[in-house]
């Protein structure tokens, strides 16, 4: 890699420290950190700039626990149907229909897309991941967690029709032991000109 | 607001600097900042780690061209069928088929979604979400350009079946002279436990 490559960089560096967290403190975070991530959010591209997000920053216990109770509820159909790798993928990281961080984590973000708006589901995710960089440069835990039932879910927070629940990211200082999931080398996943095409990336220029 | 609010946020000083860029030096940029973009990218969480991502770097002049000439076929047909408000935004800007960026640009990142693992298109793009931010901290501009007919770009770069071609991100020095489409405020797009439930962003503590 040529002169250069290791100067700081903030943007790779988030990147790299931030992991899926499904273990919370119960210790209250600062709800302007969640705003700072959500005003990063906002400022994603989006098809024909029509901001095809909405976010329910849930901060209630009440909420949390229908919203839980829910989740579990659509969990434990999936579970109890989910077959093959998947399932082996599942069993070997000890994940079941429980889902404690809904009620642990100290603020959830439901985040929802405008289906009708030209890519809105493709808009909504690109600013789920400003979101989640935001959230780890205040040294926040994060998940992209999707539920099974999503449509339930969005019920129980008053979506009305023609909005699609996304995710429900739980936002708080992880307890979570478990390292981060490897990653491919990113010689397996980038090509050059051509697809198959070995990107040599230390000969870059 | 309360205390520290003002303290310095590097993702959202770069989440907001970044715009969608359509116009492009000549001049070559360093590869390296590239790599550095798609080293950030392959760090997002997906779908059970499945990792659904793919990227294409485009330099060679000749495939520029080429995948020009498809995406521009493509959109002379969309442009023939597109109507309402969404012709009125796309004549507003001066928007036509024609995409020069695509050949002006001196890097094209083509970006596929390996379709069938779970949340495939979602990882992708909140993988994108990653990307766009790091090349912004490079200070380099990018466009998330969806072209109408994906497959006959993808056949171009000789992508297998199963991925499917999800933007061409041209990456390259601003000469845009156009200023960031306008964002709605914070206060628009989220709210506070349940759908409606106004978020006094300012009294939050």
């Amino acid at each position: 890699m040529g002169p250069g490559a290791e100067r700081s960089g903030v943007v790779l560096g988030l990147a790299e420290r931030r992991r899926s967290v499904r273990a919370y403190a119960a210790s209250p975070i600062k709800l302007e950190d969640v705003v700072y991530a959500l005003k990063a959010a906002i400022q994603a591209p989006s098809g024909a700039n029509q901001q095809p997000w909405r976010f329910v920053v849930i901060t209630d216990p009440e909420v949390k626990a229908e919203v839980r109770r829910v989740c579990e509820e659509g969990e434990k159909k999936f579970y109890a149907s989910v077959k093959g790798e998947l399932r082996e993928w599942l069993e070997e990281r000890g994940f079941t229909w429980r889902k404690s961080f809904l009620t642990e984590a100290p603020v959830l973000v439901a985040v929802f897309a405008e289906t009708g708006k030209p890519y809105a589901v493709q808009s909504v995710w690109l600013a789920i991941g400003y979101m989640l960089l935001a959230l780890e440069e205040r040294e926040l835990g994060s998940l992209t967690y999707t539920p099974p039932n999503p449509g339930e879910v969005a019920r129980v927070l008053g979506a009305p029709p023609g909005y699609t629940l996304q995710a429900v990211i739980p936002v708080g200082k992880s307890i979570d032991p478990k390292p981060k999931e490897p990653r491919m080398r990113l010689e397996q996943a980038a090509y050059l000109n051509k697809w198959g095409a070995r990107f040599n990336i230390e000969e870059s220029p």
